[in-house]
C-alpha cells in the first residue's frame, strides 16, 4: 500500500488502518451496489497488498466486471501515478495520480494513498482502500458478476479457520517482513526478523501434507500468503534483511510458493520488475543509491512442484480461470 | 581493508594501491629482515584481505614468530582502533589507534589506515600495508621460522598458474563485490555484479573435478578465494546486491568452501561476528540503520562436504596446524 500514514521512520513500524471503508456490497447498503463496469480496481502490481485483489479477480473472472488500472511501481511525492498510460493519465478515470479519487472523495484528506483502491468510475470519487475487505468482498458480495466455475474462495464453512490462519500469517509475516525492513532499532528488527521466520516455520509444517492453507481447495488464506512469498527472495530476503534462509532454501515452501505461481490466476498477475524496482527505488531510506540487484535468478518458478501427489482440488468443484486479457498480459520483463 | 583512499562515493569503486609496500623478507634488503617477534600483524577479522594473512599464519604455524593484534570489527573517524583490548590499547604496540603506527612511519600521511598492517614492534613503525605481497613473503621469504610440516603455499613450479587464477578472482571476485556494493549508478553495479556471477560460474566447473584451484595442495590461490566466498552468503549476497544466487545454492562451490572452512586454519580464524558487524554497521551509505541482520543460519558450515572422494593433499607433503593459541580462539558468538 506504501501508505503515507505509516509510521516508517519511528523506531518500530505501525500500519495505519484504511481511512476509507465503505464496502461495495450485493445490496448496496453503503450507497455502493456492486454493478458492471462501475467500478475501477486501482492496483499496483508491486504491492502485495493490492496484488491479493488482482489474484482474486482473475480466478473470480471478473475482469470485464470491474476494470483494472495499473499504476507505475514507482511513486512520485504524490503517490501512486498513471506513468505507464498514454499521457501520463488513467484512460478510464482520466486522471494523473490517484490522490485525485481521495480528493474527490474528501477534499483535504490528510492521510496517505494506498493502492488497492476501488474508484466510482461515474463521480471519480474512491469507495474504499480498505485491502482487508476488498477481496473479502469480490468472493462473497460480487457473486452474481462471477464467470462460470469460479471457486469459492471463502467457504463459508471455514471461514473461522480462514481468519485465524490469516490472523496470524497477517502479523507475523505478511506485515511482519515490514516491520523488519523498516525498523530503525536492531531490537525491533530482531523480533520482527524472528517472528518472520517462526511463523514460515510453522506454515512449513502445516503445508507439509497438505497441498493448501485450509480445507483442500485455494482460498482467500492461500493468496494473501502467496503475495508475501512471491516478494520474498526478491526483495524481502535482502532489502528488508529476513535472511535467516531465502524461500527458495525451504522445500516444502518453495514448492506451494511454485504450485500457486504455475497456477492460472497467480503467476500470470506478478510483475517481478514491479516488484523489485518499487521496493529498492522508493524505500531510499534503507537503500539510498536506488540500485536495484540483478539476482535472484527466477527461472525455478517454473519448475516442477511435484504437489500434485498431495491431492487437493485447487478449484474445488469449479475451473481454472480462461487466459489473461492481452490487454492485462505481464511484460517480459516481469516474468521468469 | 576498508581503505579510506578508495574511491567510495564515486560512480565505480576503485581500490586504492597500498602506499607503504616495504617487504620483510629473509635477507633484509628493504630494512626489515625476518625475525623472531620483531613484528606485529595488525588485522581485522571482518576483513577479508587482512583475514588472508591471518589463516597463512595459522596454516605455516607462524603464530610464535609473528604476533597478533586484532581490531575492533567497527572502525570509528579515527579508523581501525584496539577497543577490543584491556584499556583499549594493544598490549604489545601500546597504541589506541592502528594510524599512530602510520603517523610513527610517515607524519602526516594522508591516505588511509588498513589492514593487514606489519607494524615494526621496537620502533612502532608501519612496515608494510601491502595486501597483496603480506601473505606472499610470509609463505616464501619466512620459510626460516615456519614449523615442522608447514605446506608450501606458494610452490615454484605453479607460480604462473597461481598468479593467473589470483589475478582473474582479485579482479571479478575479490574486488568485484566490492564494486558492486559501493556502486552507486546501476550500470557500474550491474556491469560488477554480472563479472562476480560470471566468476563464480567459471571457479564451479573448474572446482567440480579438483578439489583445489592449482595443483593438488592447497595454495595461495585457494586461501584468497576463500575469504571472499565465506563472507558471501553473510554480507555480499544482501550487502553488496550480489544475489542473483547464494553461496549455498551452488553445490560445488558451497562444497568446496566448508571443505576449506572444515580444514584447520581456516575456519578456526572466521570470526562471522565480526564480519557482519563490520560491514553493516560502518557502511551506512547503504545500510543507513546499521541494522545487522539475523541471517543466514550458519549451521550449514559444518556439514560434510564430500569432496575427499576427489583426491587431493590439503597440505602436500605436510601435515595440518595444530590448535588454535587459547588467546586466539573465535568467541563462540562468531562460530556457527
Amino acid at each position: 500500500m506504501a501508505d503515507g500514514n505509516s509510521a516508517y521512520g519511528k523506531k518500530q513500524f505501525k500500519r495505519s488502518r484504511s481511512h476509507f471503508a465503505d464496502r461495495v456490497t450485493a445490496d448496496g447498503r453503503d450507497g455502493w451496489p456492486v454493478a458492471e463496469g462501475r467500478y475501477r480496481l486501482v492496483v499496483s502490481r508491486a504491492c502485495p497488498w493490492a496484488s491479493r485483489a488482482v489474484i482474486s479477480r482473475r480466478l473470480l473472472g471478473l475482469e470485464d466486471a470491474l476494470s483494472l488500472a495499473i499504476a507505475d511501481p514507482v511513486q512520485d511525492d504524490r503517490s501512486w501515478r498513471f506513468t505507464l498510460d498514454p499521457g501520463g493519465r488513467d484512460p478510464v478515470l482520466g486522471i494523473r495520480f490517484l490522490s485525485e479519487a481521495y480528493n474527490a472523495r474528501e477534499t483535504g484528506y490528510p492521510g496517505g494513498v494506498s493502492v488497492p483502491a476501488v474508484v466510482d468510475v461515474p463521480s471519480g470519487r474512491l469507495v474504499t482502500n480498505d485491502f482487508q475487505q476488498i477481496t473479502l468482498d469480490l468472493a462473497t458480495e460480487w457473486t452474481a458478476l462471477h464467470r462460470e466455475g469460479a471457486p469459492d474462495l471463502y467457504p463459508e464453512r471455514l471461514r473461522d479457520e480462514i481468519d485465524d490462519v490469516m490472523r496470524v500469517v497477517y502479523e507475523d509475516l505478511n506485515n511482519g517482513v515490514y516491520r523488519a525492513g523498516f525498523a530503525t532499532g536492531q531490537t525491533e528488527y530482531e523480533q520482527a526478523c524472528t517472528d518472520v521466520f517462526r511463523r514460515l516455520e510453522w506454515l512449513s509444517e502445516r503445508l507439509a501434507g497438505r497441498r493448501y492453507l485450509v480445507g483442500d481447495t485455494i482460498t482467500e488464506a492461500d493468496i494473501r500468503l502467496f503475495t508475501t512469498l512471491v516478494r520474498f527472495d526478491p526483495v524481502y530476503h535482502g532489502h528488508f534483511k529476513c535472511n535467516r534462509r531465502k524461500l527458495a532454501e525451504d522445500p516444502v515452501l518453495w514448492a506451494y510458493a511454485r504450485d500457486l505461481y504455475q497456477t492460472p490466476g497467480f503467476g500470470d498477475t506478478v510483475d517481478f520488475d514491479h516488484i523489485k524496482r518499487h521496493y529498492y527505488q522508493v524505500h531510499t531510506g534503507i537503500n539510498p543509491t536506488g540500485i536495484v540487484p540483478l539476482g535472484p535468478d527466477l527461472a525455478g518458478w517454473l519448475s516442477p512442484h511435484g504437489r500434485e501427489g498431495l491431492g487437493g482440488r485447487p478449484f474445488g468443484d469449479g475451473t481454472p480461470p480462461g487466459p489473461v486479457p492481452a490487454r492485462e498480459e505481464v511484460p517480459a520483463a516481469g516474468r521468469p
